[in-house]
């Protein structure tokens, strides 16, 4: 059984484009949202201290499919379901809904990092972190 | 033999984010820059008018691949490549370098559309652009 | 009696950056977001019909001082207060607080205008939005 | 007798919205795009090592007029004038034009700070970069 969370994105105006519509590169933004919202939901942030180390989460891929419009206003639902958690990585999926409708789908890659400065390095996930990704 | 097109886009503060590098969805910004700067280059724009109807872009699918951050002040050089020219749609891929060394991938497919207010519709590619999408 | 009004806006990862604070360029966002809000909340939209016009709301003037940081993930409460409705012109001014502490006041003119494709012209607020603005 | 410079922005789809201009906060990103590239100009970045401290610029206040809307593919001339360098602080102003009707002037005062991760301390601007800021 996978996770999965829910969050609504209320459409900004600086959002939109002269096309009338949301700018495609804001799904991306809204994923991370989503991604972050749930990382906090289970006790998390996708930017802290986990051991003395500050741990990021920096993607390696990340697509999206369109299938519809989004408008100013409009209150998108964006449902996220953790699709794998590896040594390193963590996949998930997010499909986005106006109205009952969807209108896009998404899926992005990231990798557990130990972050120093300048310095990123990846890290198998502590096992602490994993249990709260895997619920 | 496939076209190919180049620009360079130096990252601005703005498109940084707190890990000290550009924030993700700036690719996708960036994507879209140099593909609209390839329209220009061939004598069109993705917002134009053509025989009364106005034509617009939307994208369908895009996706892109990291393997190397991208810090502020950077000058990023964008390669982008077309890939497709179908019957209504357009494909074309993107490489990232920075310093020569490859930081990611991108590809984006978008449709050609007759926009009018809140109407969007697909059509075929006339063949005036069509012409000049495949050198 | 002055109109006020408050929402809260959550500190999202795109919109710190390398300083490690969220980026100046938001707090324009947000007090845009609430001036959305706070149209929404009486009733209207800043992009609306009214009498087979369209009604817009282009700023003519707008600033923020800045007192201290935001970062990721606080939520920052905005209150907003309608300074003057004037002829034609709607002046709010937003207080920002986290966690108690105030960290930016803004103040924003814009001009109510008649909106047709390219051409935009200022006009009398009508009545009856004026008297939404009002309260 | 002030120092003066100028670049070129050419306005990208992404920066426009459903008003079908340039949404405004758009100016404030430009307003510091120009004046990361004068710093650049000088022998400076507004991010970077000097005595072995690190230096910022957070800006303390910033306002835009606009007095005319910018469209997609514009080429906006920025033309920024530093106004004065005081003890810790920078203030600069902004005439943007399209086709050589001025659209906006801003204004914008930073602050010389020594940051080490979340502290960040205003200090005199040491004589060094003093020098290159008035030339």
């Amino acid at each position: 059984m996978s996770i999965e969370f829910s969050i609504i994105h209320r459409v900004q105006f600086a959002e939109t484009d002269m096309a009338g519509i949301m700018h495609f590169s804001n799904f991306f933004k809204m994923m991370e949202e989503v991604e972050h919202a749930f990382f906090r939901s289970v006790g998390l942030s996708v930017s802290m201290q986990h051991d003395d180390i500050h741990i990021g989460w920096p993607r390696v891929s990340t697509s999206c499919d369109f299938t519809g419009p989004v408008r100013f206003e409009d209150e998108v639902e964006l449902k996220m379901r953790v699709v794998r958690v590896g040594g390193k990585s963590f996949t998930y999926e997010v499909d986005f809904f106006v109205k009952g409708r969807k209108v896009a789908t998404g899926k992005t890659t990231s990798v557990c990092c130990a972050v120093a400065d300048r310095d990123v390095k990846s890290i198998d996930i502590p096992a602490a972190i994993r249990a709260k990704l895997t619920g």
